[in-house]
């Protein structure tokens, strides 16, 4: 056992984007698990563009992330001292154990994981949160049927990836917008989109609505809304009438000033359905579309890619690369 | 019967806001009805926002209104010639008829309406196409529980009173939006709404959503929705978690460019459900909400009021003055 461990905390709110001195790293005393808690080595930490929204005052719909604690994060990792009864030294879990080398639980949210067939990592992608948000808002909100489009931004991402893969299971033509040609091509040749569009190679909505238009002939039914910005003008200008759209998030106004939607209109004149959701609204759905999620990868039926960075002092450039579009796939820090 | 008749038609598509120019008065012969059809001598002429949308290339929903034919348009009257069976000499009609003094139908979503109740026009206004539309987004999109606040804009208007009395009815506050003082006047003293802001007091969303705080200091549940731009900003800065929205219009940015909307983030952090709705596709919300309307209109339980123009020639400055929110409740063109 580490007599001290690090961790990350908030040192500051971004005044627009995020910077490294938004951060400060700590060396800590190693903390001792109390009655009917355990402790846990983190071995991955997973990044995620919702941690954005925390670090402002108020701006988002959870609590903000609170000054000169450690910083909110999903994490995996292995119990190594547990007052628990439900929890042995050796099981491996997954919880919100924070950016931090060890983390205190009492067992709230904590959940033991299998890594026999499902790698640990995976916990924090295709199979936990960011697998969960595909699978709801994808079946919940858009309810895509046979022969439909479905349209999803950062569609290389953690939640993007598992959209396509899930809507081509469902017998619809799964389209992608990505960042670059190197995701672009990754989208459709491994992950089997039926086309992606380089968002980078459109300056404004109307070049990408033409892109998108030639990619989705039939039109948009159905839209996962990851991104915001030209993205979300150019994606409404291909809506079918009753098209439906998941709103799940916002990454191209997170770090700065929000952008506006200019084509409101088509929202009324497409008679279209939007729902912003958040997955964390939804337990009800953890249980069946983790099992469904957990059969898909591994057998191999759903791909993922992760970019991992290494040791804990990585995280903040990490997190800032992820607000950019610079990670490829699920973004992970990798802590042992 | 007059040998001829006068009718307006589309002269010229708008370039930006709608000009006299754009329309022609033209005086015709009398039309005779051939086999199974029917005359109609029009009483009262509706005119709604919609057809804004209609005077434009392709930007709607519904086909574009041709060139040089009669201005789509509801219309209630008498019949006064008919080959049709289903119709007689003196009974009163309500439907699609057009901007003209006579209309021949085969029928065709022609309705035959009991005006010793309600007068004539009322099923122009919330006994028609109007009250309809307020009855479905109320009940069928925002799905309002007792002690929610239900705000609407352009609330003195013919679907916004409709609404603000529902809602009232059902339970709710009611919050309307309107411009002037005494539209808001009205709104509050003769519809029973809860408050009413003017919009014309304020220049900014900001400005409008700390009035909105103040009106609705529990928060808005359910915002229908008929002007959007700076109403609709502000509106949505004060949704309460899991809110619905019907968008029913966007009057705001008819007559000229589109307005942006700033706060899309709001639709993702309060976890809003959004819905554009056209009532036409819903003919099977008609009958009930007909029949409701119309029981709640007899009784006084609903109230409206109406602008009326004398004559057909009125009817292209009455509409741009509709656009620019210059009647007061329903605006009517009386034929007769």
């Amino acid at each position: 056992m580490d007599q001290t461990y690090q961790r990350i905390v908030l040192a500051s709110r971004p005044q627009g984007r995020v910077t490294p001195a938004n951060f400060r790293l700590e060396c800590v005393p190693q903390s001792i698990p109390g009655p009917g808690q355990l402790r846990v080595r983190v071995h991955y930490l997973s990044l995620d563009p919702y941690m954005r929204g925390r670090m402002d005052e108020a701006k988002s719909y959870a609590e903000s992330q609170k000054l000169d604690e450690t910083m909110i994060g999903g994490a995996v990792g292995v119990v190594d001292a547990s007052n628990h009864p439900g929890f042995a030294v050796g099981d491996t879990v997954v919880g919100l154990l924070g950016w931090q080398e060890y983390g205190l639980s009492d067992g709230t949210m904590l959940t033991k994981i299998d890594t026999r067939v499902v790698p640990m990592s995976a916990y924090l992608g295709p199979v936990g949160m960011p697998g969960v948000t595909a699978w709801y808002g994808l079946n919940c909100i858009c309810e895509p049927k046979r022969g439909e489009t479905v349209l999803v931004s950062a569609a290389s991402g953690a939640v993007g990836s598992v959209v396509g893969q899930l809507a081509k299971q469902v017998g619809c033509r799964a389209v992608g917008i990505a960042g670059g040609p190197e995701k672009c091509e990754y989208v459709v040749d491994e992950l089997g989109f039926d086309a992606c569009i380089d968002h980078r190679s459109h300056a404004d909505a109307q070049s990408m609505a033409r892109a998108l238009r030639a990619a989705a002939p039939d039109g948009v039914d159905c839209l996962f809304e990851n991104v915001g910005g030209i993205c979300l003008d150019a994606a409404l200008s291909c809506m079918n009438p009753f098209g439906r759209i998941a709103l799940c998030g916002l990454i191209a106004g997170y770090d700065g000033a929000d952008i506006a939607l200019a084509n409101v209109r088509a929202l009324l004149v497409m008679r279209l359905k939007l729902r912003g959701f958040i997955v964390s609204d939804h337990m009800d759905a953890w249980p069946p579309a983790l099992a469904e999620l957990g059969r898909a990868v591994a057998t191999e039926k759903i791909k993922y890619r992760e970019t991992i960075a290494e040791g804990l002092a990585a995280a903040p450039k990490a997190f800032i690369g992820l607000l950019a579009g610079r990670n490829f796939g699920k973004q992970l820090v990798k802590l042992v």
